[in-house]
């Protein structure tokens, strides 16, 4: 099987020296060897670490789709739209398999591209572009394919799980550690995408779709990233029994109640019993509660050009034994669109941390709000904000209502006594 | 597609509760209606908890393999000979793909049954068979195909993992929980298949073919069960920073050194950081350490009737996708014979516990049988054996060639300083 592999990044990189490394290997479980062709990416000048003397450059890389002697566009790409989604258009056009790493792309126009590929009866495969390494596209849309998936949730940012882990252990703020992981690699100069939790509403709404049988809906996701945590939420929590995460989470109810699509990127209290408080450094994992085969969870490296090469190369191999299917686990036309879930009316326990004035009265006014806002505290902490003015409060409340929450903090917003901007965090049941 | 479902015990009754109450998402997922058209099984009386008047009851299993109206014969029954590999054996000699949940027929006919089924070009699925729910056959033989795996191990037992890990918690002995297990239905009434480690050694064998592309040796695994594990050593590993699990550990060398296929199934200490050390109760986990993927980790319920039904309706519905190739990941004329490793030479820290008389002396005579086999000590705990006879030693060696150690003991064996047998576990790394 002939491939052009578009885009010689770190992952069309890794790709190139595992299809060289494995190449035996792969060609025995592909049943045939799986040969590149054709290379194409924007400078071809760069030394990329892996010898591409063999291989065909190609500059203009609108005229791979249409050759006859490429049986299969890989796509290293990146980016929602421009040239990675032109070339997936041109390969599905020409009836090619498109085997891509991209996220953004999928989570804006993966129905559509899964329309056409299922409209010329081609594979459209991306198991890397969630989770990496980890094979959890194969295996909640195949593994799992028996089960009504009541939630699908994990952690699908390395980057900020590494940067919460390491405030975690190292007991350090937000700022300095993402320098740090900057300095690393393990975050880039921009890291936006990133931290602001851009990249993990991608996959959550991808995960989503292949679980629920919904029409992706990317624009549906809440998301909020995890600038605001601070070494004092992670503290607090680790004294209650919690571990903060950037969790996606989603729900849909398809007994018929109506209550929609709920998609949620959000830092999170993680239970330590549970198994994704145990997920360090730049892991990603996923959980999916079926109702026959209860809770699965899978774990991996989330990113790096291994990983990320190991599930694009998973895919060819797919490809090549011709198992392959529709992209979304039944045929685009059947998916469903949903209307979004209200995530005010969404009961859980929440953790709100709040930085207050040092001085009489404060402590009361905040829990006549939660109160006049139908909130009911759990447990609350008070301590000395440390080197900086005032005083912390890291208030558990019992299960209730996000809008009440929302409404109880309405209430104290622009009050003196308020030193920044309240803090809120779900607590994963 | 048309079904006989042959076996109604716990999962034949599970796999038909899920075809119901699922139907209409799995006639999604699979592009098309399901359907189970003939049943069988040994007692027709019993009442199964499940409605199958809708169903044709057929006592001659026999006769469904060479029924036009049957596309796809479904083993539930169990063993490793007898009746269902007859059923599978005329399943494929009828071109009939064949689904099982059966481990110990896998393991000890799977090569046989793949050639066949490759003969005549159907699909033999098992997901079932190993880690129950979890789709850790199709993670390994389909997620990460493009790896060279270069060890796969886990926790395959779940009557294991249910007794160490409530032992953990109870600081209670072997025989009691066991027993309690076996009330509460945990353990068979019969527990040695489970607790001697063999279903967990027929699913390490399974797993070891589809990794490392060899054929099937269940023989040439090293068994060792969970038994003579103790409350002691569960503390003492505790102290020492380490969990007991029943882990299977398979190892091949591809790159030519000629080691040959490891296989052991042991009671293992398992260092509290390792995601291992944190799958409680009746869960199976499986990690397996790619070259390019690095190590992943598929975690999930390993028996009970709605997850293993869950991975048999997988295989089903990827049959009705028609996505499915070769059983082992290749076709099985592919899948080498390697020799046994010599498992001696395995080099790996263990933990040495023995019970001794309380004098003077003993402890110089143990050490000095380990100087003299040539095993160096990490650590050694030494304390009161509580309200039984004689003093506990626990000692950590440092890595050393198994056979070294067998040395060392070999020559304490019949001291009179020994009150009973000692026991080795190895240190997971």
């Amino acid at each position: 099987m002939r491939l052009a592999i578009v885009g010689l990044g770190t992952v069309g990189a890794g790709v190139i020296k595992l299809l060289q490394e494995n190449e035996a290997l792969i060609a025995r479980r592909s049943g045939r060897p799986i040969q590149v062709v054709a290379i194409s990416a924007r400078d071809r000048g760069r030394d990329r670490g892996v010898d591409l003397s063999s291989y065909e450059w190609v500059d203009d890389m609108g005229s791979l789709a249409a050759r006859d002697d490429i049986d299969v566009i890989v796509e290293l790409i990146g980016g929602a739209d421009g040239p990675a989604l032109t070339l997936a258009r041109q390969s599905l056009a020409h009836g090619k398999p498109f085997v891509t790493a991209n996220k953004a792309m999928i989570a804006h126009h993966g129905l559509g591209l899964a329309r056409e590929a299922e409209r010329v009866d081609v594979a459209l495969k991306y198991e890397a572009a969630v989770a990496g390494g980890v094979p959890v596209i194969k295996g909640l849309r195949e593994g799992a394919a028996a089960n009504r998936i009541e939630r699908v949730y994990g952690i699908l940012n390395g980057t900020c799980n590494f940067i919460l882990s390491t405030m975690e252990k190292e007991g350090r703020d937000f700022d300095a550690v993402l320098k740090d992981a900057q300095a690393k690699g393990y975050a880039e100069a921009d890291p936006g995408f990133d931290i602001d939790g851009i990249d993990a509403a991608h996959k959550l709404s991808i995960l989503a779709s292949l679980c629920f049988g919904t029409e992706i809906d990317f624009g549906s996701v809440d998301i909020t990233g995890i600038r605001h945590v601070v070494a004092a939420d992670i503290r607090e929590a680790e004294t209650l029994g919690y571990r903060i995460r950037l969790i996606g989470m989603a729900e849909c109810d398809e007994e018929g109640h109506n209550l929609g699509l709920f998609q949620r990127v959000h830092p999170t209290l993680v239970p330590v019993d549970h198994p994704l408080a145990h997920v360090g450094g730049a892991l990603n994992a996923v959980v999916a509660d079926g109702n026959f085969v209860g809770r699965l969870f899978f774990q991996g490296a989330g990113a790096g050009a291994g990983p990320t090469a190991s599930a694009v190369v998973a895919d060819i191999i797919d490809v090549a034994r011709d198992e392959y299917g529709p992209a979304f686990a039944m045929p685009a036309e059947w998916l469903q669109r949903q209307t979004k879930a209200d995530p005010g009316q969404r009961v859980e326990r929440n953790y709100i941390r709040l930085r207050v004035k040092d001085q009489p009265g404060v402590l009361a006014e905040i829990t006549a709000a939660m109160r006049d806002g139908g909130v009911s505290i759990e447990s609350l902490i008070q301590r000395s904000a440390g080197e900086s003015d005032g005083v912390l409060l890291a208030i558990v409340t019992h299960a209730t209502a996000h809008a009440r929450i929302a409404d109880s903090l309405q209430r104290i917003i622009g009050s003196d006594s308020l030193l920044d901007q309240p803090m809120v965090m779900h607590i994963l049941d």
